[in-house]
């Protein structure tokens, strides 16, 4: 169902933290140009925490009538009640998206077993009528959804596949030597996009690939064509800018880069705040280092 | 301002999981007739992660038209935007809550920093039209608020007090050296009340006292009478009954305990479980041991 | 067995990292003209762990023959084979120690089940010829030892009592309601010391009484006679020196403050390093603060 | 300088606790016939932290004159204190040892700041006749070095590598970045030898390859002639035992494997114990699923 390189879209804000539909119809525009296999409304990188169920489903309606349909578009859809996960996957699946994305729920982390984990996903599941993928974010959450866990629940037939963000490889390869055969494995990092892909991953959610989507497709490129030296490469050469606008600075280093790239990046709603002016120095020095910018 | 015993009250909920307002009125007026000093609406106990924005402001309404309105009513009132949680707060002080209790922000763990943790809180309690309570609770959030930033936050003429379930002694005992002269510092989980005490606390709010409330209140008395070794028998005793309902089986446990004792704990929402038959048994036994029941 | 005051004493030593025991003499006459109920030797604040056997065996024999005798002398002895703390708690008692502290066995995490960890300390306390403490200390060792764990050790004859510096104060009620009635529950940091005497701990074992150690004695004087309001202040008044001398900056601090109080300090062995320049000033600060020195 | 293969050998005990030379010999010259690169003694599946200072010396000692002298012999030489590890790091080179594996001082986990490492490292290395390789462990040591040291510390030309048991792959990809260009970066558990080879790893020293040495070799022949899938297969299968006998079961399980795998495993020491009936009986499953026995 889904493989290659999808990117967890960011929601450019205005400077009184309206949404700035603005912005995201340009970003839509140019990532609908480039290689990338897809995109993910509401996601982490997306500030779907900040946005009310209102604004959620205008963004998500605003997405799908702007963006390439030749690309597939996936929802966050996660509310740490099930019948609101479920109605709002619903409600998605109405307005066209081709499948949703769903954390764990994990506010009562003490309370969050196996069994429970396990059924929360299945009840979601049953009555979501598009294709779900698990989200395994435990830096996030606090909660890691086990291998074992990920593979029982693959066999149900609405599961297609996990974004895994934890970054232990063991456990995404165990994934991908348990889980149903038509099961996708996604990185959720490109920090280990490479060895993910040696261990059996069909694609990748990257934060990065809102910045360099070209990049991200092509080291899938390099990695099925054998040419593992010069993947090898490219993934060492990527792990500078990826730390600064992932668990280095997050979301505001990532719409400052952005911003940098001729794309529009926009503000943070609070409680984020806007990078520093140092801050931003490093993100431009590193995107020079990189190349992307002169 | 606020001091003394608070419970933050469950929501009983229908086996459709629709609120059970009927439960909800009969535990009201229980509550009401004890010696507790107040409640707290949608609190961790209350599911709040789990009720729509319009429940909970049906459930704060109903709140204040049926508790006894010579104790406090707190609410929960918090979102992961800042805005969102200025609204909610501007809401229920419309409707007569006599403070909020505020959590801080936490899915995006990495950048929570303290700076952006202070601006939060500062933020919300400049718009918030009735007194704020930090609510400090990293076993569920995973962000744990330091001594010297409650300190701080103190400062401010609208942030009262906090509840600290993190269950650091020595925190607690920071915050009571360096807090605001009138700051309200609140034990928040029964285990620890009387240490909390003898550190300063001026009160507690717990979810033992949704089962216990005259026995928390009683515990409170004892140490104020300077009848350390009766406190510290009562203090060892609640142990035993206050873990299960809280870090041992959470909700669940707690509403099953209600029950038993002739409130009215009614359903949990999913994705909470209902308790098996057998820890049903451990609670009850523990409620024997205690003398609760027979 | 057990009851009091303890401090475990640093280890003095020269430039050239040597055991300097003039320095050694002169604190433990020192400390033996003090109300402090007795010295623990090897401890973590004597950095054990770069301590040969023979240094050890030799800095016991010293302590041995140098300290006021009608105070107790307990000795760490633990190693990470069960048959090298047997060998030398023997050794130990032959010299005539009064009792040994046992750490659990830490450097395999994963591998040190319950079951172990019990098998462990029963072995050494079996052929233990003198009683045997506890030492539950989860900050160094990264394992914690449960409440549940402990009470199952209680039973034993030859095990007296645990130093807890984990600083659950609920773990530590809970040993007090569970241990044996004999049990002596020991608080191991003068950061929760009045919390520990509330729920039931018969003494402590503090780095601080060290260098305050006539406070650490009154504090518990000032709770027998039921002055709980005079024990609070002094409990908040220790914390801020507790803390630098402690978690703040470990027992270079601790060596300086000794030095700054006319006791002799020393210098720490490598791999830990001497304090900073502004660090010793905040040491000295708080010293001042507190009244200590002038 | 290093490179490969290697493995961290068991110390096969008697029944009494005492060292088994004789099963030792049987092992070295297996081993000593298969394609590995070398072996390191003293490491963490040798139960190194259970051995007294002599039994160390006569184990390196009988090590070097029995096994194949045209592999290596790298000895773990870690101890808390600087000079005791600089002590035994000379007397190992005396013996003839190729080199030595250092953890780092673990013990005051909070003082343990980079500065201080950094530090540690260096004065061990500036004394140690013959090149250190760095041991990173952070599942038995409770500290992580971060890339950024390791890089620092591959500038001193006789820190010559790291074996890294953490299974950061990032941290992995970031050492391969940064570190000295002749620096050895050795994935340190074969649960990611695959994925660490495609980020730069240059060998591997891996509790697995005690049992199943020539496939761990073959792994990295596969990687090196670019059968990427064949080597994704190879990785994957081995996944199961290698869970088993390290992270999973621990020492004791490596020892059942080698029993069952016609090598000598012996006894472990206490506090270790013995594997239980079922749980031998998952590792002879294992085995006999991977197809190493019948």
């Amino acid at each position: 169902m889904f493989h290659g390189i999808y990117t967890p879209i960011v929601t450019p804000f205005k400077r009184d933290e309206a949404i700035d539909y603005g912005k995201m119809q340009r970003n839509l525009e140019k990532w609908g140009k480039t290689d990338l296999d897809g995109i993910v409304v509401l996601g982490s990188n997306g500030e779907f925490v900040y946005l009310s169920h209102e604004e959620k489903l205008d963004l998500v309606k605003f997405t799908i009538d702007h963006f390439n349909r030749d690309k597939k578009i996936i929802v966050g859809t996660t509310y740490e009640s099930t019948k609101e996960t479920i109605r709002f996957s619903k409600e998605v699946a109405d307005l066209g998206a081709d499948g949703v994305l769903v954390l764990p729920p994990h506010y009562y982390k003490g309370g969050m077993k196996e069994a429970l984990l396990y059924q929360y996903f299945i009840d979601v599941a049953e009555e979501c009528p598009i294709p779900l993928m698990i989200y395994n974010m435990p830096g996030n959450t606090g909660i890691n959804l086990s291998s074992s866990l990920i593979a029982k629940l693959s066999k149900h037939p609405n599961i297609v596949g996990i974004k895994d963000t934890s970054g232990n490889i063991v456990q995404l390869s165990e994934i991908g030597r348990d889980a149903d055969k038509d099961f996708a494995v996604f990185a959720g990092n490109a920090g280990y996009l490479l060895p993910a892909l040696t261990v059996g991953a069909r694609g990748a959610t990257l934060a990065l690939a809102n910045i360099l989507p070209e990049d991200c497709c092509r080291l899938v490129a390099l990695f099925k064509e054998g040419k593992i030296e010069e993947a090898k490469e490219l993934q060492l050469k990527i792990l500078e800018i990826n730390h600064l606008v992932t668990s280095g600075f997050g979301v505001p280093a990532l719409k400052v880069a952005l911003d940098l790239l001729d794309y529009d990046g926009g503000e943070v709603r609070r409680p984020l705040q806007a990078l520093s002016m140092d801050k931003i120095q490093l993100v431009e020095d590193a995107l020079k280092r990189y190349g992307a910018i002169k």
